[in-house]
């Protein structure tokens, strides 16, 4: 046991420091600013700090290897402790947060869920807004590093799909990752600063800028008004379109396009399906609302572009209220929360692949109907579709569902209506952000759950973003006994 | 193109024919009781035998054998123009039903869906309430002679997971579906004879006890007041608990019974599963309504069984409106909705042995992920599960969700609302019968609902009641290259 919990606390303790690092700059701005709350994150960092010491402690023993059960504790256990060194400042501002609320708010930032339990945000002291788009900036880095480094060479909802190299996660393949991960900060800083100067010189101010594109780049979703996105120009409602769905493309296209200046997007399945779909669908809405809608064509086909890819990508930003919008609307923004984006980026949901995977699935099924002994091989991107692969995808989507009944019971039962409780527990596991109904919708907040709830919904968000099954197993005796 | 469709025309015509005596039934009833619709039914049972006539005019060709295109073309082919023969009288009462109207209570009929477009059924003439239930008695009895003698030969759903013999489909096989169906209308006519005689018993009318007893054992519900049972006693809603039960179980099961006389029942890991969950669910209710409610433990507990049961076997009665019972009953209802009972049955829903296999499946990928290499071979009922079936099961899943979403979205766009839309499209699929929502719900019917609608749910019923793919592979470009 000791030898298995080892390194992973060790990891765990470096991500503590990370923490405690980037708690100085909000402390920082708070002096800047002047909003009297530098104190509250110099003392989260320096507790941060301490955790990580005491984590560390029993230090490591190279060769610095794990296996799969640690790579597994290791995801799960760092993401559960990412969240409460996250909170900690929520809980020492000079308008304390309870632990739950804490809680709910960090892991919806890291999760990059975009859900709030803040009321007010334009009266919040501007560091804490500064902490919570970078609490989705971090989120957003880890979950891509984690989907490029860690998940192919698990057997976990079909990533395997994605595996680059055939190898085991050890010392040898540390080189590679820390290219990856160099490449992958460059690109992640890039479209940040990108996505910055664009809201700024589309008539932002410099702090509302950096904190939308922090949550925009992550496909967050934490806004710095209780409106959301609403008090902004369709100019800027464009940008922040095109900008979620550069978060919503996979990340190594970007860094081998970095590499090898060639747009390997333009011929990736994932991709080509992901834009289609979102064409398609903002096509369908707009079609639909005009018939219904004495609204310009352009500012309909605005709303309709920003708020479909705001929910498909999970950032969760929204411009209206669109469950306003008539019930096309409604039921397409409950089917589209599930959808998500591409596997390898900031977005959550049950991503396109495994729509894509089903259905090839599917196909041959229906092929395999009319002749019951033809070989039909379904093939991904140029691989071959193994049936380790299919089977792991198809997996998760069973989870997905079970997991949404038992959370949508349990929300039911804690008090919340129905709607509340099934929209609340899908837009949790899929990182989007509103679900529907007047208390969760878009033009609403988490703030009157109660706390079971709360603590329901941050355990559903951290599932929801390591992919289900790389948390759930940790909670099967059979990983134990193992 | 001739060969593929001749036999199958000539067991439609079969079909025709034997619908065409069923329909003398109502008309000397009509006679019997003087209710002046005797003429409707005995012009209707001269135009479907006239159709009859017509598609066996080109006769067969011996031997009877059927390949798998012509067994899909046959299952669909014969449920449509059944639906259109059930529809037949209904349009040539003394208020004719429009064709959108008869088609949908004809196919709700026979799918043993049970929802209903008739306001007032007491006061509509009783050889018309009569040949509603005959509907879903004869509907029953089809779909679970389907089940045993065609389904299992070909690759839907995993069905074929309850072959009992691996042999072809052909006119060796004949001598032993002909003694499975004499089996079956000893069993389902016992089974109704011993039901009505508890009904009437119990304290209903005779012509109460018959109609409802043909459409608890076929899990139709079909009544024949606007109430549904809610006008009968307790007594008689535990007699319709049980009899909704045995109508939820495997037909083979009470055949096998028949012949050797030993309970298999007892050791069938589908029926075993099947009990567990129901008797889970009551008590669950049970406990959570007895916080709430100032009802005596009896009622609760009587109403719970009745209605879980009801929707669980996708019958479709109701006893009270249980959309009434708060929040918690609500979220039961809407999952319990796509459970269904055995497959084997008359019941329809996505069947217990799917969440099953889905769960087994579940399970071994768990153990994948901590042991790799690992073999492991899932068994159910002591066979293995091959990949073959596994899949089938899970490309019926992904289908079913797919009709679903769909469907809800066409049901939105002909204007009902998202709830209606959702749970319409569910109880259509399912074959269970109330949906959600004031219009469609337990204490509603879907006269309001508009003839694009009635169509589509229409639809709906058949392609559910057929495990989807056995229908929708005819509408594959695959089907007509083969």
């Amino acid at each position: 046991m000791y030898k298995l919990f080892r390194p992973v606390l060790f990891v765990c303790g470096i991500v503590a420091w990370v923490m405690a690092g980037f708690l100085i700059i909000p402390a920082l701005y708070s002096l800047y600013s002047g909003d009297q709350e530098h104190n509250a994150f110099f003392v989260a960092s320096g507790i941060v700090a301490a955790c990580g010491v005491v984590m560390m402690a029993p230090g490591y023993a190279p060769p610095f290897s794990l296996n799969a059960r640690q790579l597994y504790l290791l995801t799960g256990l760092s993401w559960l402790s990412l969240s409460f060194f996250s909170a900690a400042p929520f809980m020492l501002v000079s308008h304390p947060m309870s632990l739950a609320d804490a809680v709910f708010e960090a892991v919806s930032g890291i999760t990059t869920t975009g859900s709030t339990v803040l009321n007010h945000l334009a009266q919040t002291p501007p560091s804490i807004l500064l902490w919570r788009s970078m609490l989705q900036w971090i989120g957003g880095f880890g979950v891509i590093g984690m989907a490029i480094t860690i998940l192919p060479f698990l057997r976990v909802g079909g990533m395997r799909l994605f595996q680059t190299e055939s190898s085991d996660w050890s010392d040898k393949s540390m080189p590679r990752f820390q290219a990856m991960a160099r490449g992958l900060l460059v690109v992640y800083l890039g479209l940040t600063i990108l996505c910055s100067a664009s809201y700024w010189l589309a008539g932002m101010t410099p702090f509302d800028a950096i904190n939308h594109a922090m949550a925009t780049v992550s496909t967050g979703g934490f806004a710095t008004d209780d409106s959301s996105m609403g008090r902004f120009s369709l100019d800027i409602l464009w940008i922040s379109t095109f900008f979620m769905i550069l978060g919503g493309l996979p990340f190594t296209l970007y860094i081998r396009f970095l590499h090898s200046r060639r747009l390997a997007a333009l011929k990736d399945e994932q991709v080509v399906a992901f834009l289609v779909i979102v064409v398609g669908l903002v096509a369908a809405l707009t079609l639909q609302r005009m018939t219904i809608s004495d609204e310009s064509f352009y500012s309909i086909l605005t709303h309709n572009a920003f708020n479909i890819v705001s929910v498909i990508t999970t950032t969760g930003f929204a411009s209206q209220d669109y469950t306003q919008w008539g019930m096309f609307a409604v039921a397409m923004f409950f089917f589209v929360t599930f959808i998500g984006a591409c596997s390898g980026s900031t977005s959550g949901g049950m991503k396109i692949f495994r729509f894509q995977l089903s259905w090839l699935f599917l196909r041959e099924q229906m092929q395999k109907l009319v002749h019951p002994n033809g070989v039909f091989s379904a093939r991904y991107n140029g691989k071959p579709i193994t049936d380790d692969i299919m089977g792991s995808a198809v997996a998760f989507s069973f989870l997905f569902f079970l997991v949404l009944t038992v959370t949508t019971f349990l929300l039911v039962l804690i008090g919340l209506d129905f709607v509340t409780a099934l929209t609340g527990a899908a837009t949790a596991l899929t990182n989007v952000g509103p679900g529907l109904g007047d208390v969760i919708g878009p033009a609403g907040n988490f703030a009157t759950v109660p706390d079971s709830g709360k603590w329901l919904l941050s355990f559903a968000m951290i599932l929801g973003r390591l992919e289900m099954l790389t948390l759930m197993v940790l909670f099967t005796p059979i990983f134990w006994r193992g």
